[in-house]
């Protein structure tokens, strides 16, 4: 039996022991899904996967009762918050969708001066939230990544947090790993734009705290860059404690 | 300066310290870089980074002086074979790209018994062997991973060399970095496809002497999980050895 179906909920959406759900995701669950009373789904509330089992199912309004809420346990015990470069042909978008699977709790979208994209229109925007929360919905996580606003590299460092890590190509010698182990609370991960970042931008991030990485010795796209750094770093956060 | 253009180049194109270039990668050289007598080029064979200076450019057949042979320095130091399974809309694709770059020495399409897509035609699999070229050459590698035969689940374990790793979500234990941690000589990932493995198939992984590994609480989809487990294998292998 495939585990039910899960839905990130919006506030009021529970009340005590009673959950009502409308507009798409009562049609969803009506017409898409065909659920019916007696069916059970999981909804998912600031980071706690609340079970219901359905009363009433139709595309107006489904009515629910809570049977039990368990904190959701697919959440990395570290916050990691991924600062992302705007890049061509929506590659960006795959690397969204990735990365929110892989356990990122916010994407910061910011542009330095090589980039090529240079915005992040209130469409494209909306594509972005809508593919963290499918994927946060497939990845059966407990929270949606939020999207930060658009940032120019100079503002980027201010808002993220510690430990900042940027992957820059003319690091020759510090491996990621090492970079990130025993970090307990937070990690931010900056990957440059497909142009490379700039000497000043290196320097800048370095002025910020933030302590440069080396991928390795192969060429990545930024793409490639993001995910990978991104699945090693959770890597290490999933680890058990050495 | 942006580094040399990198062309892998077939057997008998360089004897002795000159090197003739036809066909694709002249007109490459010729009319699509602009590229002209004097220029550098980097010609990779067999592992090796051979810098040569242009001598004649036409796009009939480019000549060209050796300058200096070193080995190249972006391959991994162990054998890194992906068994990937075909994926829908071209997904497997994306995963050819990033772990190109990443480092794989060999990718081996199969099916099992869940797949959904089930065949891999010639053109499709000229797609893979032209992006698997590519990637090598922005990633600056000394090899092309070769393409294996498509090949079904129960003949997979023999198209593969040990250590055998094989992705699951049904492993909650063991991670990923552990199980490969130390390897000297050649590692085998294999990830199931969209719709998971079958109790059958992982009872013959196990025969085969492969270890299951878990990445992690959060589901992935196949596509993320195969390029976020190379990335933390290649970490590994990088890192100083400990």
């Amino acid at each position: 039996m495939s585990p039910p179906h899960r839905f990130f909920i919006s506030a009021g959406a529970i009340e005590g022991d009673r959950a009502v759900l409308r507009d798409g995701q009562a049609r969803q669950i009506a017409a898409v899904l065909r659920l019916a009373p007696g069916d059970h789904v999981i909804l998912v509330e600031h980071g706690d996967d609340v079970r219901v089992r359905l009363d009433e199912v139709s595309s107006r309004a489904v009515r629910a009762s809570v049977l039990c809420r368990r904190r959701n346990a697919a959440e990395p015990r570290v916050r990691l918050a991924l600062g992302l470069p705007l890049l061509r042909g929506r590659r960006d978008e795959e690397v969204v969708e990735a990365v929110t699977q892989l356990g990122v709790s916010r994407i910061v979208p910011f542009t330095s001066e090589r980039s090529v994209v240079r915005d992040l229109p209130p469409a494209r925007r909306a594509r972005w939230e809508r593919i963290a929360r499918e994927a946060a919905e497939t990845a059966r996580r407990g929270r949606v990544p939020e999207i930060g606003p658009l940032v120019p590299w100079d503002a980027l460092f201010d808002a993220l947090d510690h430990t900042l890590i940027v992957a820059w190509e003319g690091e020759g010698e510090r491996p990621l790993t090492g970079a990130v182990r025993g970090t307990t609370s937070a990690i931010s991960l900056v990957v440059g734009p497909e142009g490379g970042l700039t000497d000043g931008e290196v320097a800048l991030a370095h002025q910020s705290g933030a302590v440069t990485v080396s991928l390795g010795p192969r060429n990545l796209r930024s793409e490639t860059a993001a995910i990978s750094a991104v699945a090693q770093i959770v890597g290490e956060i999933d680890a058990p404690q050495r």
